[in-house]
């Protein structure tokens, strides 16, 4: 089979299943996804049988734990598949908004009407429950989508594609809205980040090293995550009872996510006070704390504790382990996070009107915080409704992305036969 | 002298200065503005004569007349110069605001910050206003810049670039957060568009060979504006009375300019009617009409007639030259809008409410119009005070870029010590 041309097919029809995306109602969309969701649920079986070829070749390659992990559809994640499909029907459809419309001295009325971006590239790993998000908030905006998961996924992706193909046939949308590669051809990656002709934007999931590599080739624009190094710091005018359950939530509510503190800063007239007690909480969680010369001393006698090199203030653990770092204050908090975060998330904890108010402009990452768990740097919990990832970018989506990060805007002008003098 | 340690250097200051750009309050930077714009009207005699080096050269070395046109800075170019800043520094600034704060169940209250976006490179050709407005767009909206002027114009901009980090210094600002560069060296543009480390958009100004030349190598996101190919639908329930004035302002009111209709569309049920009395109106022009056979029958006589041909649908003339196409109507003149538009400007004349909703919605262009000139589709004709450049790109900016193009969103939590269960 000739790669290219597949894909270029499947780009061509992507491109011209937009065009009816684009100009769907809201009431066939929202169908659309009611029929998917209702198909996931009839199916299920068939869906749970697909997912137990994946689980066995995954174990008969030898595939690790985790990702085995990751791979499995269990019949809760089935359901909530199809819960979810039906939250995106339920939100309001962003297509077609036109707003700050107003009249210029030459008579025309100029606004803005918001539109799909077009066909949306997505591309990810293992987890099988992606295809069925990113096909629903796809369909939701307007856009034709081309889904490429890991090969590990196939067989359920393959039982998956049918249903959605079901359900957009169903709602009398184009079926080649939502296009999931069936082969596991590498080559179909390659193709689909230089195709800009039919790919609007792509969309990575997956790992920092597969993120990289697209980015190094990719000629289409991506809406990408890499990491997440996020910070806490506690400010000296801290209140010590909103210090300790935020810093150790940041921390200690889930490890392996991306919103999760990497580097706890301390200023350096609350440390003494603060950390021990910190450590205390660490210390039944038996996180390990990695800490500057000054937070070793404070901290002697913790079970876990090593002194921390310049390369864990660019770490992501991703685990229980927490760099430690005291500072003189919040200018220099501010200059350390500029220079180590990954301008994902970071949070000051103050009750400083000043500090908190400097805190929130300088910082220059996708979600800044006062006195909150930067763990709540998550779609569902801004309000977004769903998410289609989270962007490191500054460029067109910051920080978690939902419906409105796959739509764009253009200039809508309504005139009475003016003319430009 | 190794441009790439130069370049190197002159990016890592830009990378400093923007951190106190972004941080600069309103009255400094407005300052900012105010001196260059005095220092451009006392030093009016010094631009001159840097400007009658560039131009000696120009000569010297045979630049095409249009091409010495744009380099020429007039008495009144330079005033025009210094009235654009007065006119940027009067602007609101967008940096700070914060929109959409609402409460979550949680408790946290979460909207979103403007803030700059960061580091902006621009890469233009002769015009030295470029320099000045550009530089003046990126201090308001608090980012810093490079600027790589066209090599025919350095004289002038170093002559510039003396005054702007004068107005910089004189209002507390750092110098570096406007650099000019002020060699002539090719491979500058090279080293800007290799690096995103220290670049965070890049803004091209010039004809399409050489943003097509960028894109191909370009490792930071584009702003781009690549080419014009605006079409005006005469629709057959169109008011001629609107449409005649508004075809011919949106060809002949200037033939250069990108928002120039370049191919005019006419409903079969009117054109019997339209196309003659348009054809008088293009005669007293000497509008040459590139016609399909058609319209070829109905402008039989017309004295620059031409049969158009597929590669016409395709040209931005930017000249005083019109293809014409008949259609059925309006679902046939979207087909074609969104087969041969370059997505800048299209525009219905119409009487039809359902029509003129459903041109809006269905033409994918960064401006859509009804019952108006193509002719609109500018910055300052929609309000936005200043324009960076036109965008043809879909993801952050379509359509004229202003203030509000050179900014991004940042999401801001406020929070009360909330942790997430």
């Amino acid at each position: 089979m000739d790669i290219q041309q597949t894909m270029t097919d499947i780009g061509r029809a992507a491109r011209k299943a937009s065009r009816a995306m684009a100009k769907a109602d809201t009431a066939a969309k929202n169908r659309a996804l009611q029929l998917i969701a209702a198909a996931i649920r009839r199916d299920a079986a068939l869906l749970t049988a697909a997912n137990q070829k994946d689980l066995d070749a995954a174990r008969a390659n030898g595939l690790a734990a985790a990702l085995v992990d990751r791979l499995t559809l269990s019949e809760k994640a089935i359901a909530t598949m199809a819960e979810g499909l039906e939250q995106i029907a339920a939100l309001p459809d962003p297509i077609g908004e036109i707003t700050n419309m107003k009249y210029r001295p030459s008579g025309i009325q100029v606004g803005q009407m918001r539109v799909p971006l077009g066909v949306i590239g997505i591309i990810y790993e293992a987890r099988p429950n992606v295809t069925v998000d990113a096909a629903g908030l796809c369909i939701k905006s307007g856009n034709a989508t081309i889904l490429r998961g890991g090969s590990e996924a196939i067989h359920c992706n393959q039982a998956l594609a049918k249903l959605v193909k079901e359900g957009l046939a169903g709602a009398g949308l184009p079926s080649e809205a939502v296009q999931i590669i069936e082969t596991t051809d590498r080559a179909v990656v390659g193709a689909m980040i230089t195709m800009p002709e039919f790919i609007d934007v792509i969309v990575p999931r997956g790992g920092k090293g597969l993120i990289e590599r697209l980015m190094k080739d990719s000629k289409v624009p991506m809406i990408k995550h890499l990491d997440g190094i996020c910070h806490v710091y506690i400010d000296d005018k801290a209140d010590i009872a909103k210090a300790l359950p935020v810093a150790f939530n940041a921390k200690c509510h889930r490890y392996g996510t991306c919103n999760t503190m990497e580097t706890l800063i301390v200023a350096r007239d609350i440390a003494q006070l603060v950390l021990p007690e910190l450590a205390k909480l660490f210390a039944e969680k038996q996180v390990e704390l990695r800490a500057d010369a000054e937070a070793m001393q404070i901290l002697t006698g913790y079970p876990l504790l090593k002194a921390a090199t310049e390369e864990d203030w660019h770490t992501e653990y991703l685990d229980a382990i927490l760099s430690v770092k005291i500072v003189s204050g919040v200018d220099e908090a501010i200059d350390f996070i500029n220079t180590y975060s990954s301008q994902h998330t970071d949070s000051i904890i103050t009750e400083d009107y000043s500090r908190a108010l400097q805190f929130l402009r300088e910082v220059d990452s996708a979600s800044v915080m006062v006195n909150a768990s930067t763990r709540f740097a998550d779609g569902f919990e801004y309000g977004l409704g769903a998410e289609i990832g989270i962007s490191n970018d500054k460029l067109h989506a910051r920080g978690p992305v939902g419906l409105e990060g796959l739509t764009s805007v253009k200039f809508v002008v309504l005139g009475h036969g003016e003319v430009r003098v």
